[in-house]
């Protein structure tokens, strides 16, 4: 298949996520992409504060913005903070073939979960991905609680 | 904690199921319940159809609902149908302390996985919600491929 440009689908990824933390919501962003195309399928970044909605994650409103699809073997799931519970089982039940996740130090997400269902992961640990969060962190440490699950 | 009226609850969460499919859509309904007071807290149905949303699962319509919560533990949720990867994920990263499951025999779904996660799982395998996803498969199998993740 044609080589996807990882790191400028995670900036655009990463731009997602800024404009979620400039509104005063969680900071992370998520591109569904198809691998011989190059297409952007849906991209969207986390709703939990815009919409009161706890579970539209940053790749769960890429999946919602990408709408029906009969397959999504072929695809990428570009996201900015390594997946939760909830994203990795919805990358495993919707069969994203390939994962890119641009961090893995503000949570070790579910990176092993999803290599032992066979998808692809690529860890980038981009600097900017990872400072968002930590940032984010540091001012609503309770948002992030609540966002990760809740207490 | 009081007694929820399990059978009564699932009742409910078939309603929803079967308004989602006299609605054209995939018939799996969810309902979210306070284990102290009883209080329905968010309920829906599968809505992949009606609104081109492949992530809104019965257990995630309850989720969304819902809105946001500061802790689920003490909650339970009633799905209809035993819960897809997604769903089952969902549920473990926002901490739902019960799942009470309608129908395991159209889909085992992923009731070992919540177990080991330490959430107390009840099965009921009732009649009504069994034989009404028997019938949507039958008359529509692509679409409940579709929503179960795709080819």
């Amino acid at each position: 298949m044609p080589q996807l440009d990882d790191v400028a689908f995670m900036k655009r990824a990463y731009l997602l996520a800024l404009k979620g933390y400039n509104e005063g919501g969680c900071p992370i962003g998520g591109v569904l992409v198809d691998n011989e195309t190059g297409e952007v399928l849906g991209e969207g970044h986390n709703m939990l504060v815009q919409e009161g909605n706890p579970i539209i994650h940053g790749e769960m409103s890429a999946m919602r913005a990408a709408g029906r699809m009969v397959t999504r073997r072929n695809t990428t799931i570009y996201t900015t903070l390594s997946p939760c519970m909830m994203c990795a089982g919805t990358i495993a039940q919707f069969k994203i073939g390939r994962v890119v996740v641009g961090d893995t130090v503000n949570s070790e997400g579910n990176v092993e979960f999803l290599r032992t269902r066979g998808i692809e992961v690529v860890v980038l640990n981009d600097k900017d991905c990872i400072e968002l969060v930590q940032k984010f962190r540091a001012e609503k440490p309770d948002l992030w609680l609540e966002d990760w699950g809740g207490a």
